[in-house]
């Protein structure tokens, strides 16, 4: 889905002549029905969406995951909030070694927003979960009054299977296991902000937000045994390490040099004040793998178009459980602190 | 959970000396971190959350569905957003025959309200949810800025397993089914507007929030083929009739007479200009049972709590396919219509 495509598309009929989402759209009758019917339907593409949708899964482990999306602007640079709700939730499944599978997808929608914004980020929502191969098959749609909202939140749920065999989770992250990073960082973060404090750079910061389920099978398919997958979304890079470091009780030492800012992003966060490391990713992970095994994991990961600037970053280590420090240009030391509130509301 | 409760329960910590939500709280950092641990996790009870969880599951169907909570107000006779968000869910899953396993429950907080409303929110759904029998697994917070939300908005997405043979789907309503309600219908949508518009009645209508996967149980245990099953909420027991009419393209006749519309939901319709048929219900079901079996199943309803009120209002019929007709007590007829707007908004 391009960006021209929000541009031009409309809603496929006029809703009952008005131009923009009604309390009715949020009653459970004929209005609600058609807003299914002929906005979310056509835009999701073929499928079939139901209350409670009955599924089949094999015997097994499933992954449960849910996030609400509440990002402002809607529409940035390289996506929407609809791709940023696929995505986000089928990478959280994917975090913990999941196959995606299937989605839910629920809109609280403010009144008076124009229905070609609701289309354009349905149709959104129904490219990202073609491209990430998973299935929209329940939905829930509610409407708030006109200032008790801001256009659109969503919320997706997804589930995804567990391959028999996988167990990656924060607690097994261990001394010794090298970190990996599966490409630049900050990137989300700062595409989001630029339209939301109207910043020009020389070249146009877009998001990453993108699938991770496909780099997460080719890096499992090497047999490596993988600890720890986190993609550091809010927070950023340093609250997600921090994380790790405090849950598995084990120091993080990263390499300052070897962590890939790109210079539009640095130049962004010096601008505006910002911790590159506390911005978000939307497209990115970060791998805890045994070091003997990192070579071949990265290799993998650099071989997937979603991996393609994959960089180890660090190590755990025996000192300072809990604690995640960077290794200086100088060779000094720094430690990395868990962020304490927000320095970028409303992100993801 | 009491009433008594919600008043008097407070904050277990003093987060950072805020009585209220702040932005920090949904930056994914330290605030959230202490959010979920000192408020969410202790109102919840001794349960694990985390991003993604992974959770064991027997070959066959599971049942998915999600839905967003936005009923204003939080509070109101007889429950609460919390509860009615794990009751709502739940019940979506029995409709479909499933026996509910997990929950997943994510807050849009509004910046500015008050910790101690969030706690008890949170407090409803722990208890809810141990009413119902289900899990709390995975959850998320986001908070939007003041003026963006109206305190509290929740989703919750619900997995449940249905039994092997089970079918129960709109599309199976055939003419002869017998039509049940399990009780009083309007009772949900009075008891919000009551203390939204400040109306007395002489005694207090209280939600019918309820769970009915209990009752759904003893319904399937008698062997009886159940056709469909339906929660009617939003749009009430109309738009539920409406659609399952509909859908199977089947005539329904109720008996006007028969149908359980308690005084005070009857007065207060009356003084509000509403139809008892479109309000809300949240802890009833509508039933098509092949007409044989309907006295064994009406008999496992009154046997249950959540059933004692069941009755008998209708028939599928071969004539008027996809239309919904009421008998009246003269003898005549009236064409009960789907809702077409939102009599009610934000009830759920």
């Amino acid at each position: 889905m391009t960006d021209l495509d929000f541009e031009n598309w409309t809603c496929p009929v006029p809703l009952r002549d008005t131009p923009a989402v009604v309390m009715g759209h949020g009653g459970g009758g004929a209005m609600s029905g058609e807003l299914v019917q002929h906005l979310f339907l056509p835009a999701y593409g073929p499928i079939e969406l139901t209350d409670s949708a009955v599924l089949p899964v094999g015997a097994g482990r499933i992954a449960f995951s849910t996030d609400s999306y509440v990002v402002k602007p809607m529409f940035f640079p390289g996506g929407s909030i609809g791709d940023l709700a696929v995505n986000g939730t089928v990478n959280d499944l994917a975090m913990s070694g999941a196959t995606p599978l299937y989605l839910s997808v629920a809109f609280i929608l403010e009144e008076g927003t124009l229905l070609t914004e609701v289309g354009r980020i349905a149709k959104a929502l129904g490219a990202a979960a073609a491209a990430a191969g998973v299935r929209l098959v329940t939905g829930d749609t509610k409407v708030v009054d006109n200032g008790s909202g801001d256009g659109v939140y969503l919320n997706t749920s997804g589930i995804g299977t567990v391959p028999d065999g996988v167990t990656i989770a924060p607690t097994r992250a261990a001394a010794g296991d090298a970190i990996l990073i599966s490409g630049d960082i900050g990137v989300h973060g700062v595409a989001v902000l630029s339209v939301r404090q109207g910043l020009e750079f020389e070249t146009t910061v877009r998001s990453d937000t993108a699938p991770l389920a496909g780099l997460v099978s080719a890096m499992l398919a090497t047999g490596a045994d993988v600890h720890v997958l986190r993609d550091p979304t809010r927070g950023g890079v340093a609250a997600s390490l921090n994380e790790i470091a405090r849950t598995a009780q084990v120091g993080i030492e990263v390499t300052e040099r070897s962590l890939p800012i790109p210079a539009e992003v640095a130049d962004a966060c010096s601008l505006l004040g910002l911790d590159p490391l506390q911005v978000a990713n939307e497209g990115k992970l970060l791998a805890f793998v045994p070091a003997a095994q990192a070579d071949e994991v990265l290799a993998a990961m650099r071989a997937h178009p979603a991996g393609a600037g994959a960089h180890r970053i660090g190590t755990c280590v025996p000192a300072h459980p809990g604690m995640v420090v960077a290794r200086t240009a100088l060779g000094g030391t720094r430690v990395i602190n868990m962020p304490i509130g927000e320095q970028l509301p409303r992100i993801c």
